[in-house]
């Protein structure tokens, strides 16, 4: 096997009983016919319910709807993009010379569609159980932001509206830690209700966006202890 | 448990650890706070994963948009409405007042969702093994029209252009069987070519959707002896 490949397999944790479905993953239609759209196919439905799995799991107090759209925002190409970067899958892709001479290795559609026929391919390989526990280890470094409805698209004001309604004071937050490079931060907010004797915390790509975080989580918090 | 839960299970050949799990899944919001959309959303990404298993194995020869295009007509909402019936969930569900007295146990969207619902409640009662098992019971009953793009809308002339570029004769059909009542008979047509000794059959709800179906069903074998 193709030390590439070789390695792949040690960063997916996973060892193909069938390595032409390893091959055959990370095969663009540029550079065969024996190409990866199929096992795209297969994969993307295995990312939905092993996604859907965890969701449903750890977001009890979630309606179906904002599953639906936490699930929508997680799975995105942008995600699945990063997740390949993580797998090293540009190093390791097969692409026609006209797709590889245009940078096609760093294409985004191409490297999210490679990650999904990387499942596939688990999935066809060894069951669902194996596929699953890909997904779950892939996505375990990921953020999941809960996407509600009721809170539209500002948690901070519904959470304040939330605190109001209850006569207690509006929520205090704290910038706790700041890092990466300067034009790139993340802001790792925290969300307080000292009457409640509650904190939350989120991440976000600047002040705001942490404190939305924040809310939001703080809001899920509340929904969970209300049932 | 409810006799009713019973016989369901039976005919499910399923039966659930945690039962509350199989009660939830036939309780629309209607009828109360622990109803089963959350159990949907799951089942719902089953039932594509385990369609689009059952196609990839079947459908060799079809690429990734014809198999996308032939799930998305297996799993419609007309085709999981025939499901529930069979299953018999109308006489199973638990509505609202307001919505049993508008008919709602016999509407399409309604039992569609709660036959997701049970495939969602049997995931997470005992797997994705089980439940895979389920979808393939039930879809066995169920014709499969390969859906291809490059055939277009029309399997029929498809055939025939074919044909014609290898020099051959048009083929021959000929319904074999029609059952059913008159308003809804269904047609059973059989597709030759005797110059390479092939025949197909398709079913259709007319004599021309056999034929289209029949039709299709021969390109398919066609595209799968040629490669």
């Amino acid at each position: 096997m193709d030390p590439r490949l070789q390695s792949l397999q040690q960063r997916l944790q996973h060892v193909f009983s069938d390595p032409k479905l390893l091959q055959r993953a990370v095969t663009h239609r540029s550079f065969s016919a024996d190409h990866n759209e199929r096992l795209e196919f297969l994969g993307d439905s295995v990312l939905n319910l092993a996604v859907a799995g965890l969701l449903y799991q750890r977001l009890g107090a979630l309606a179906e709807g904002d599953l639906s759209r936490t699930r929508a925002n997680l799975v995105k190409q942008d995600t699945l993009h990063q997740l390949a970067l993580g797998l090293d899958l540009p190093n390791v892709l097969r692409l026609g010379e006209g797709e590889t001479r245009s940078g096609g290795q760093q294409r985004p559609s191409i490297l999210a569609d490679a990650l999904e026929a990387l499942l596939g391919a688990v999935f066809v390989d060894a069951g669902y159980g194996p596929a699953e526990a890909l997904v779950h280890r892939l996505f375990q470094g990921v953020e999941i932001n809960p996407q509600m409805q009721a809170m539209g698209k500002d948690p901070k004001t519904g959470l304040q509206e939330w605190l109001q309604g209850r006569k207690m004071k509006v929520p205090t937050y704290r910038v706790v830690a700041t890092t990466g490079a300067a034009h790139r931060q993340t802001f790792d907010v925290e969300c307080e209700i000292p009457e409640l004797g509650l904190t939350e915390r989120g991440i976000g790509g600047s002040r705001r966006a942490g404190e939305q975080a924040a809310a939001a989580a703080m809001l899920l918090t509340l929904k969970a202890t209300q049932k």
